[in-house]
């Protein structure tokens, strides 16, 4: 990579750019939240009547189906046809694919659209690329390591980017496979962290043209400041709030010498 | 009751179970925290076109009709129905009855399904009762005492177990009826615990048979972990971080010292 | 004023006021939690089938764009005609108005409504005044003393009052203007206080019947405890959970002291 985590953090903080999230309903407050705490700005719509138009103000556009149903889809395929229009990236979080037939379809349909990045956990990828026909609710239950063949050929295929997240990150191309450690056990224990990661994705995107550096470098940010969220160990509680804290602190020195990309 | 509060928090924390919620847009985040701080997988989904399958991965639903509109409680009773189906357990919370007569009928049409536990306060058992007409938003204004009669004549004309929280919490089948001490006054100050405290039956429900054993555990723990999050006071904010705390943290000399059920 | 902010929450704090919302999907938790915190009721309800019922119900109503669908606009129009009816109070939060022709359609359509008061930040104000076309997003652009002329002509034409929240706030009924210094910048870090202020508004205009003295009131109370929150800094996360805390701790002598209008 041409630069490092901490100058994208430096360039999103900059430039705050607008990142318009079509979300699930669990994650609304916590996925606005680390988005401000970054330094980005925020957006939530989801009408028909105006999708097109907002994706028309994004930088970045979200969508995540973890409480998908038949309007908000219809809405999500809007904006990333507008985003992709425009040029602009965006990023395809598929919650909880795998559990039923309707989510697989929504899924597939919008992976057909060619999202910049998809971001989602072991088990999700193994079932949106075929490789494993169920997925047990929204935790992962395979490693991150065995969905990297699926993961790249989801890549491959769709030429996108692909984040598997997991004890650790990868993030593939199709080719090239950056993984990324950082994070802590306990985030598992917090509702909505992955789709915060993906929103963060979304911001990283707006500020950093190569996709493959851009979601690298957001799950180093992010996993740096839910480590240091963890510890000392109090809880899922008080994890939360500290994350917010810590994506809103983090610091040069600490993002440069704790970030590990590899 | 065969075994303490205890031992069925640690198979909950085992087991894992997949809790599936259809819940008010005001809990959402809440109850999803409280599952994962529990121990337990928490889901969400309302669409028709997908509800009966998540019914079929999951081990517990809960019904929460707080901000309720049609569509949302067709699914309701989809996922109601599907439960029943496979002999799953079920829980309805009926935010609000006896505030508007739609909302009297969805709670009256949801109660005739038999839900495996009903928890609400005192003011919502009354008006579901009949017993009252009028209730005044979603905060009890009669005493948890003066509900227990209504409780024991829902759970005997519907066969059910009916859980009504408040100063002392009562879980009843009509014959049976046990209290439970604990929880915090200020805890009524935190949006949703109610609403979190019917999905922690839900988990419980998912790994303890017995209704009544699974609502007074899980009123039992929840409570505990709301009077250790409330001392020392510091306000509703830092009470809801400790909660979470408190709901992961639990150990077994705490539970096995300070639960008090009668 | 015939009397100072301590009295109006003082009064709060005993009569509970019960205030409907219909808010973003965003914001629903936050809503309700600074609702809690300060001693009013908070009732969220967007049903076509009860909304009116609700409002025939509540003391004060909020209606808030941030997510708007054409159902959830029809529903604030029902509330909204209900509360005039009715000769109660209701507050207007156009978040993000400017973003779109279908925002700027529905903030046009309720203000014609004549809310009894509008909040909303600087930009916001410009673009419903039609002196602005755009916004960028829901986050303030313009500072808030270039506003007070368009909020002035708003509460003029449209006989409401107007509160433009920013670094300093200002609430006019088209003559009077009142400044409330407070608040802190760290608050733009946290999602939705601004839909919370306007909830906070909606609560003390339920306890207080001059428009611009319960408006001032409100936003004096609430940025005084954003400012005790802030306070040592620590990040948004934490800045949160203490405003809830705040806004139930606040005591006379820290409101008599520092409450600032002139």
């Amino acid at each position: 990579m041409s630069h490092d985590a901490w100058t994208t953090l430096e360039r999103l903080r900059e430039r705050r750019p607008l990142v318009h999230n079509i979300t699930n309903l669990v994650s609304m407050d916590v996925v606005a939240n680390a988005l401000l705490a970054l330094g980005a700005s925020p957006l939530m719509a989801h009408a028909e009547e105006e999708v097109a138009d907002i994706a028309g103000l994004a930088h970045a556009f979200v969508a995540n189906i973890g409480t998908l149903s038949p309007d908000w889809v219809a809405a999500m395929h809007v904006a990333a046809s507008r985003m992709a229009d425009q040029g602009r990236p965006w990023v395809l979080d598929p919650v909880g694919v795998g559990a039923t037939p309707y989510r697989n379809a929504a899924a597939a349909d919008l992976l057909r659209r060619r999202p910049t990045v998809v971001r989602a956990n072991a088990s999700e990828i193994l079932a949106l690329a075929g490789a494993a026909g169920t997925t047990r609710g929204v935790d992962s239950t395979h490693a991150a390591d065995e969905a990297v063949e699926a993961a790249m050929a989801i890549a491959r295929v769709h030429r996108c980017v692909v984040a598997v997240t997991g004890a650790v990150d990868r993030v593939t191309d199709g080719s090239r496979t950056l993984e990324i450690a950082g994070g802590h056990p306990l985030m598992g224990r917090v509702t909505a962290l992955g789709c915060a990661a993906s929103a963060t994705i979304g911001a990283f995107l707006a500020v950093e043209r190569d996709p493959v550096t851009a979601a690298a470098h957001a799950l180093a940010v992010f996993g740096l400041a839910g480590e240091i969220a963890a510890l000392p160990p109090a809880g899922p509680g008080t994890l939360r709030v500290r994350l917010m804290d810590a994506l809103y602190g983090l610091d040069e020195a600490t993002v440069r010498s704790r970030v590990r990309i590899s």
